[in-house]
């Protein structure tokens, strides 16, 4: 996400400079080779004095922990984003920053099936909804500028607060994760008995199972920070698939009919 | 599904004459438009009589509805198959046909978003499983017949009984099918609340549901007749999404993240 950021910005020239900071030699490397980046660096004391916005591109978890001592890196007026999943806790240590530097959420809605910077994209966030979550303390000039290169890359801005963030997201990300998980975790119990199970697996089951193979401490990360709501979705979920269960047992077909066709129409709608 | 059968039956020349029936004239034009067929036509009685191999694609209950009737009109020696996505009901129906005609089940294991002769595609069966479950009375030579058409066209033909093809299936594209559309219904639910959900919905939220988007009347037909083996895959679902929600409310970190390093494991090799 980060990497495909940065192409983004340079792309469509949105910075005077892009700066890199990477974990890795090799990412630093990379970065520079790709043209992702004007500068890059493994040592944030280098890049961020310099910085008037800090995008932190990490999984949830990491921002968390990290946040506080990059923080202390960054010059007064500085505005600290994030890509993560989930909002709510991000928001806590935000609100807790000193006053000199004006934090904003942010969350783009977009994915792919590899991670790392060799998948990234200068196109990824086009058409995408961009999440952002201001604070309280956020002052509107930082939204506005934020939403203008939210908008630069070819996203669309979107202002929600972080619960209703955490609640909708768990919905349409976290709760489908979850049962992407429990799908293959069935399916390789069925194998277990008949391996032939894999071989008739088609698009269909791979498409239903694709979150599944996101990168486990980024899913990890989200599921955890986001467990009240996950978990409500989920019981929602395990109620409805109880209903289509119970339809089948008592050959209730008009009303089976009617949810496929309500959510046939509502993907269609989707798509 | 038979539109695209009978495109590759035709591209890889594997027949003297492929001859459509629909019920529509408007299908029985566009397929003789496409070049999908050497003739066609609406009415069975036309077609049937010089048929050496019949092809049921149709939903299953309408196979079974019609197969007796169109049965009558094969000559001695036909072999009668068909595309249905379950085999039990189908195998019985076809076991109980004239002792002159050559029952053999068949089930390609491949789809598309769009159902109809538009989205008809020749390479729809390239590299994809092709069940086929032959009968006790299924001479040896009808087989042999069938997986080769099942390799003319490209796909990789694998004997299965009706009852292990419909428990697997049940797995890996009815149960995946039936939670498609749960999700849908769930977060449909959700945007009553809140309907800014939908434009949060991305690409995994896409895929994750594609399957809902399928034909109302052929997946109703695949559910209500595979109702026991679809009902016994959901209570395993429904275990496992407890088991999820269970690990989430305890904090049990390391056991979530064993499932879902297992599951992206599983999921990869897929890919």
């Amino acid at each position: 996400m980060g990497g495909s950021l940065a192409l983004a910005l340079k792309e469509n020239d949105l910075c005077a400079s892009v700066v890199g900071v990477a974990r890795r030699v090799e990412t630093v490397r990379l970065a520079l080779e790709m043209g992702a980046v004007d500068r890059a660096t493994t040592e944030p004391e280098e890049a961020l004095p310099g910085a008037d916005v800090v995008v932190l591109a990490m999984p949830v978890r990491t921002i968390i922990e990290q946040m506080g001592r990059l923080a202390m890196l960054v010059p007064e007026g500085c505005i600290l984003t994030d890509l993560g999943s989930t909002k709510g806790t991000i928001l806590e240590y935000m609100d807790a920053l000193p006053g000199h530097i004006h934090p904003i959420g942010g969350h783009p809605m977009c994915g792919k099936d590899e991670s790392g910077l060799d998948a990234a994209e200068g196109d990824l966030y086009r058409d995408a909804p961009f999440v952002l979550s201001p604070l309280e303390r956020t002052p509107p000039e930082v939204l506005e500028l934020m939403q203008e290169l939210a908008e630069g890359i070819g996203a669309h801005p979107l202002v929600v607060d972080a619960e209703r963030h955490d609640r909708l997201v768990a919905a349409i990300s976290h709760m489908p994760l979850s049962l992407a998980v429990a799908l293959v975790s069935v399916v390789s119990d069925v194998a277990v008995g008949d391996d032939m199970v894999w071989e008739l697996a088609s698009s269909g089951f791979r498409d239903t199972t694709r979150l599944a193979s996101s990168e486990v401490q980024m899913c990890l990360d989200i599921l955890m920070t986001n467990r009240g709501n996950v978990r409500e979705m989920l019981a929602r979920l395990i109620d409805r698939l109880s209903v289509i269960s119970n339809m089948l047992r008592d050959g209730e077909e008009m009303n089976l009919r009617a949810l496929l066709k309500d959510a046939n129409r509502l993907r269609e709608d989707l798509s």
